[in-house]
């Protein structure tokens, strides 16, 4: 990003961290594969296992339950699996449980045949509703099999967060098993994967300042564990095979490291997120802030203002040189409707905008995003008054 | 590495090449998701498509065939599968046909089930047997739905090039689809996806000199694809979801355009590998030379010396400072007999060792080998006088 840019966009990407890049380059400098058992191969081995120690502690588990990915994606895909094994038995997942307002990772279900997916809503504010989900684990036959269920910790666009501990607790008391994708969360909630958080965490590096390309699964234990997505040789365990991307681990570890001590910050980062959302309903009173009566996320900011489209908005922020998002990036280059704010009950209409800060966000890209947001709503106001 | 250390396990894992460092440092800078609609996204795209367009000069293929992985196994595990679509109708794949010499990553059969997976021997010299890949092809019934056939276009440990164009035109004359794991004969061997040499390339960015952590599949076209492995976002045009590696990919292109131009060096690379083997001839006269009756990678030795075991010498190796192979570094840290040479008709006794060069290889390691060689068969010639 050029220097003069503010970039507002960290729920899609955020900045690579000085730490990360550090460690990038120092595993750079490793030619070895870490499956090599030669004094190169180790030295690369030992920046893995580092990572692993560190990304363990970010997820609150044991190093020895993180198996290293290729993104959240992918880690999605591994674990949203019919097929698992409890050591070499297979156990069969008859059905799995969404939540309407999930990562498309999530909601397109996996592995899973399509109509062994299932998807429980959300209500206005984007909370899981519990009482139908626990209508479809009450419901489900275990004859069949086991039910996963996989729910975000915290929403990408909106910010809102899960009450995962209370989830955890009824999927437990149903015999089912919990992924929590954490991807959002990671960083900006303190999670705890060993302490009633749910069975398996999903973790991403490029949404806590570490590389693209790389993420996690952590797992309260490896004894029942998804059939391999990935297969080939034993590395993490035979649990996914391929040579370890290991500049991107080592990235990912040192991410993790200052994700873990940055939680300490966030009360910062809330009330920069704050002063955004002043701007907002001081320029435009009639904004709809969306699932800020509930708990959300300290650096995320999703709002919509009536007659402010937002792919033209988006464009105008754009060249006035701030960068941010109109719903979620996932897929290549699509500005859609949010299914998110439609699983909310929000029409398609509801065109918003998304700001999400991290620690370096200052008042620099404030007074930018305030500057592009009045001129682009003065020329909102000029169109009314011409019409 | 360390400095004064020999590397000599390029095919296990070659080192960055400064250009791909170069362009993977580049893209770090670009702290956006290339999904993004933002000037900052669009940085992060354009990396991306520039990486595709030499990725593909490589394969001999075009940019828009191009689907970037997480790896070469991951790339495995993508295309060999029996479920396919050509365009949205279901494409079955009814048997999967691998070489024995094959990587583990396309022996274990992807996602096919153990009983659909044939596979066909090698010769003494490590060729597919193509007398029975015939007889497999031709025996196949094709009501059942299409054969799948996935071979390594050059051995890992030996170096053996396989005759992949006469494969190729075998397969099509039985209306298969071939696979062709071009991992190691990536810049070492001419490639030619549209031009006969079969249907799927696989790569590998960190066997060329690029970063680990990324890969490819390079097709002939991609009217017919295998069902998505990683199912999630629209990435990739819908064929490989999760937010892209960029500085993966920036530094796989990067180092992808450097393996073209290097292909007109590779007659220099056969001339140092020819040296190391005239020291292993040299000081070890009864030695065995693994595929020197056939052609062979211009950088790859494989070796075994009577009563020198390969684990010990490895170790013996190591210490002198010199990192080699004891066969394939594929799963974590073992050394076990080599199913490439079991294959070829070599008892499990054979422990063999392998040398893998590379451009940058000189007289300063192949001397740091000869003395470590040198060294090592004296000990074994001492413990042989003693005994």
């Amino acid at each position: 990003m050029a220097a003069s840019r503010a970039y507002l966009d960290h729920n899609a990407s955020a900045p690579l961290l000085p730490a990360a890049r550090a460690a990038m380059l120092a595993a750079l400098e490793v030619d070895a594969n870490p499956s090599s058992v030669h004094a190169d191969g180790r030295s690369a081995r030992r920046m893995v296992d580092g990572a692993r120690r560190d990304v363990a502690a970010l997820a609150g588990g044991k190093p020895e339950h993180v198996v290293f990915t290729s993104g959240a994606t992918e880690a999605a895909s591994m674990l949203l699996s019919p097929d698992w094994r409890m050591g070499k038995a297979p156990v069969r997942m008859a059905r799995l449980i969404v939540s309407a307002a999930d990562h498309p990772c999530i909601l397109n279900g996996g592995r899973f045949a399509p109509d062994a997916v299932t998807r429980v809503g959300v209500d206005a504010d984007g909370i899981v509703d519990m009482a139908s989900l626990e209508r479809e684990l009450a419901g489900h036959d275990r004859a069949q099999g086991l039910v996963l269920v996989a729910i975000h910790a915290a929403n990408n666009e909106t910010g809102v967060i899960q009450p995962v501990r209370d989830i955890a607790a009824l999927v437990k008391a149903h015999g089912g098993v919990l992924v929590v994708d954490a991807v959002q969360a990671a960083g900006r909630i303190p999670l705890g994967i060993a302490d009633g958080y749910g069975d398996f965490l999903i973790l991403s590096s490029h949404k806590i300042g570490g590389p693209k390309g790389v993420g996690a699964v952590v797992g309260v234990s490896d004894l029942m564990m998804p059939v391999p997505l990935v297969s080939g040789g034993g590395q993490e365990k035979g649990f996914r095979a391929g040579t370890e991307n290991v500049p991107g681990i080592a990235g990912f570890g040192a991410a993790a490291r200052e994700a873990l001590t940055g939680l300490a910050g966030i009360d910062g980062i809330r009330a920069m997120r704050d002063a955004f959302e002043r701007v907002v309903v001081e320029l435009a009173p009639d904004a709809t802030i969306f699932g800020n009566r509930t708990e959300r996320l300290c650096n995320t900011l999703f709002f919509a203002v009536p007659g402010l489209k937002a792919e033209t908005a988006q464009i105008a922020f754009d060249l006035a040189g701030v960068s941010l998002s109109a719903g979620s990036a996932c897929s290549s280059g699509k500005v859609g409707p949010s299914h998110v704010l439609k699983a909310m009950g929000h029409g398609e209409a509801a065109g918003a905008l998304r700001v999400s800060i991290g620690p370096e966000t200052g008042e620099a890209e404030l007074k930018a995003f305030e500057q592009a947001l009045r001129a682009h709503l003065a020329r909102r106001d000029g169109r009314e008054r011409a019409a």
